[in-house]
């Protein structure tokens, strides 16, 4: 490959997200099979009011809100977050997304390359 | 440390950034020393005008533009930036930035944990 490789997350297709609701969407920017070596970031799309049920898995998240507001919910515990804030969120940590604002919720997460 | 960590960038101090002209700076979001096990996150603004110059290193760039617009030369390679663009530059490959616009060009860029 290029010494580099450019994309506009509106030129990446949507992709649906499993265990959601309300329409969650997930484009995959950087991912392994453009050649990154270590992570991968992706941006995910919740419209108003969706959610994604609580899961967890062995790998962490880094997260940067773009747009909107919504509430990241680990173990018990409600995280409010707007534009602006990043969010480091522990492997194996329970955790869940809503939308609780009046517009789409737009996030930038980024993960460790999967095998 | 908790099963995350929040942080809005506002919050975050920042710093001066070596190789660089024109008051280009620096935020550490999400970084070793909140426990983060394989990458760190980054904020970076540019003012009008402002550059760093070219120089490469063993580790790669993952960035997504917030807003604003930018010119990231690779090699020799200029390759315009804005927001919404993300953008993969590989391990080793020579880069240089310039803010090219009107308003602050301002950035997510993600690297592999630093030692």
């Amino acid at each position: 490959m290029a010494d580099y490789y450019k994309v506009n997350y509106k030129d990446v297709p949507t992709e649906d997200v499993s265990g959601t609701e309300g329409g969650v969407s997930i484009r995959w920017l950087l991912h392994k099979d453009i050649g990154v070596p270590h992570f991968e970031m992706r941006l995910f799309e919740f419209p108003v009011g969706a959610k994604m049920f609580p899961h967890r898995h062995s790998w962490e998240h880094e997260i940067f809100t773009l747009e909107g507001e919504g509430r990241i919910t680990v173990g018990d515990e409600p995280v409010d977050v707007k534009a602006g804030d990043a969010m480091f969120i522990e492997p194996q940590a329970l955790h869940g997304y809503e939308n609780t604002g009046s517009s789409v919720w737009k996030f930038i997460c980024v993960i460790p390359k999967r095998d």
